[in-house]
């Protein structure tokens, strides 16, 4: 697949310094970049590697572009221009159309027109797929469960009953939608856990992306909620009953607990902890490996734990964090010396 | 599915204050439940809501209920009656007895009676499979691998060899059980890592539910071990030759190192770190996402970690913690001089 | 299986010390071992149960020997010893060779000599396997990936398109390579986040092993990478455009963000959270459960976070924590009187 610069330049609306007949082949970055490929300057400071690059052409914001040696393709936003170019470039396989033969649909299942339904999938009674729908090799769709026109699933996904996915969504290998929320009662007459079943299911709204190996629980006494355009990175798990508000993103690894509700427009770090019952408004961020242990009532930045150090002052730091109440009466006592 | 309330207040041996003939579809919680549904008051602290609720029904305690304006159903334990209601309208699918014609099944594999084993489950040589079991699409039963009567495995499960499950268990879909655990060693001759085989397998006792996506590693020198009535939410990592007692409950993303023995009736918080070859005592409660560094010899609650700061003022503290030990001298030193 | 102990000292070159007729079935740990078993002592200070073990024979060290009443086989290396004993007793079945019939390989896939596809897996177009490769039960493999020479890949293993694999190599079950990274861009326009197609793959070295659960996402301007010898453990997740050097061995449920260099020979523990963009140099090591939130230039041992407390005890030090700014002003405070 090959364009040529005066091609992309016209697709993405963007003025081109330089020989219009380039063919470029793909994108890289500065460092790796090679001739018949197109690379980006994101950032005014790496400006120096400009001379260095061996890539064909180059994309800059006006101000970064003199004296630039090579084509250049000019973008106010190289960030936006470089997600559309890397769509023109995007080697994701579509599958073919239709259903495959080793496929196993319920008859009162529907699949929409144009979808295409891979190998090894799995079809419950009356569950409802739209148009241009594509399920990979594996993929599991329990009971009921609904899956939004235009909605990609990669291979071996697993949707329990009664989870409705919306539309333009991506949900990526190894997901889990819909397995039973955690809730155990305990009973002092058997003296046993006794497990509480999660009768509700899930409802995640449209362009939704849901990244490899994450796992959404249904809900207890009401459905998991994902909002319009939530994305979450790989590995995320989302409790019972939980709501995410449109548009926020979550990265990879955080645990958020059950009947919890997260705001709109939030960012959260990777490998976040978030405890259950709690609500955390819009446009909050949590940095990485905080654990979110009350509400948040205050958008903003919020963090916990501890800054990275050598292992061995590390040690003496958290003997000392474990005598802080003392250390704060010591200084007490010396305040109150001092002012006697 | 619908029941009189009247059905319902037999079913459990509730008292019922009301209309014994309403029909009930369904449970929810107070703020979203709905004419047709019952809901519950667990905690009297929010018994103001009940005036609000759109709900047929409540079920609560005999003290929260005078002046309720609808239905009643008494009971000590709400939660209790919660789970055991929940029951009664639980819509999870039960699949069809039967082998599917889609499964491969070698032939020293034995499947108990009543057992429904779903497409494109594969079990291997000498696997043996109890009475009532539920292999859902798409699992793998590893060689020699036993289930015991009545659990049930959800879609998409690997069980490698050498794994047994007990009695009524449920295991929920992306888990894997009996991958190899971690085990290297350095070789100073070739200066290389040389795999230590995993040899022993894992045995899972009864009435275990393992959550979506959680890994459980078989043994090098010993079998790892879930004693019965364990709880393992989702994405929870066991390591090689760990054993956790009985009805110990662990929740999600915590991730135990190999060759650890945590006890009985413990109660171990999400996104929580427990080191190797250590042990914790009967009854630990640990925190969320608490590393767990050492041995545990008596019973409480333990945590680590910081708390919840606005990002800005976070910075500061951490900037402090990584002074802690010259602080402490500091304060020792004024302490001395103090003194003189 | 069974080996005398005159065989397995011939096998494995070492002195043995008792009777060569004795018939060993398998190994197992001190404590557990019983006739019939191959024990190990790996730490003299466990030598007192020595006297205790039910085992037939132990490998151990020349100086703890003495004295020893049970048939020994005499290692300066009882760990190396024991990951090659345990390879002469390793269970773990070896599937029969070829194609399974259930098994769906694209027409233009190559499919090495001597390799046995499972059943219900699903090769793409133009993906190459070499020899003795081994593909579980359910396995994906996407248009042209690769797999190379003896490698192993466990059952419901996702591999997405362009994921070249080396040699030797083990991946195991419930892996996904190859998936989306986690890449957006805000586009003021339209108040709405743009995906960023993920163009690159993922290429991973010779004789890797990656454990249960674990993704590891393909690249967005530049492959992501593992190189040669690299072992993960379960649950780890890797960003897109991430690199880890050869020899580095991560331990279970440790996530790295994208675009981040990890070098050679580096141990990092588990749970640990390693930030996008940054570099860490050959040979450092990251205790558990912290979090690296720069980059990392001189070789060694890092860590954060805070050391196990009774909660009761740690609430008070989070107090303190959250005032140690104050706290260290009120002290330069009290340093400053002192001096008057």
């Amino acid at each position: 697949m090959k364009l040529t610069l005066g091609e992309i330049a016209r697709e993405l609306d963007l003025e081109l310094k330089g020989d219009a007949s380039i063919e470029i082949g793909g994108i890289a970055n500065l460092a790796d970049a090679g001739p018949g490929e197109l690379t980006f300057l994101f950032n005014s400071s790496y400006k120096k590697y400009l001379g260095e690059t061996r890539a064909s052409a180059v994309v800059v914001r006006a101000q970064d572009a003199d004296g630039c040696a090579i084509a250049a393709l000019i973008s106010e936003h190289p960030r936006m221009t470089w997600a559309l170019v890397a769509r023109l470039f995007d080697p994701t396989p579509v599958p073919e159309k239709g259903t495959h033969s080793m496929a196993i649909v319920a008859k009162s299942a529907e699949t929409g027109e144009n979808s295409s339904i891979g190998p090894n999938v799995v079809i419950e009674a009356n569950a409802v797929l739209g148009k241009n729908v594509i399920l990979g090799a594996g993929c599991y769709v329990g009971e009921g469960s609904r899956i939004g026109d235009n909605t990609r699933v990669f291979p071996n996904v697993t949707i329990y009953h009664d989870v409705h996915i919306g539309k333009d969504g991506i949900v990526h290998s190894g997901v889990v939608l819909g397995a039973d929320g955690f809730g155990f009662e305990f009973d002092p007459k058997t003296a046993s856990m006794v497990k509480i079943p999660q009768v509700f299911g899930v409802r995640i709204g449209d362009n939704v992306e849901i990244g490899a190996g994450t796992t959404v629980d249904r809900g207890a006494l009401n459905h998991t909620r994902l909002g319009d355009n939530v994305k979450l990175d790989n590995q995320v798990q989302v409790g019972h009953g939980t709501t995410i508000g449109a548009n926020t993103v979550i990265s990879g690894c955080t645990a958020i607990a059950g009947s919890t509700r997260i705001g709109s427009w939030c960012l959260i770090g990777g490998g976040v902890g978030i405890i259950d019952n709690i609500e955390i408004v819009d446009q909050t961020e949590i940095t990485a490996m905080t654990l979110v242990s009350h509400s948040i009532t205050e958008k903003g930045r919020y963090s916990s734990g501890t800054g990275l150090m050598p292992s061995r002052a590390w040690k003496r730091s958290i003997v000392g964090f474990s005598k802080l109440d003392e250390l704060i009466k010591r200084v007490r006592g010396l305040e109150s010396r001092s002012r006697e």
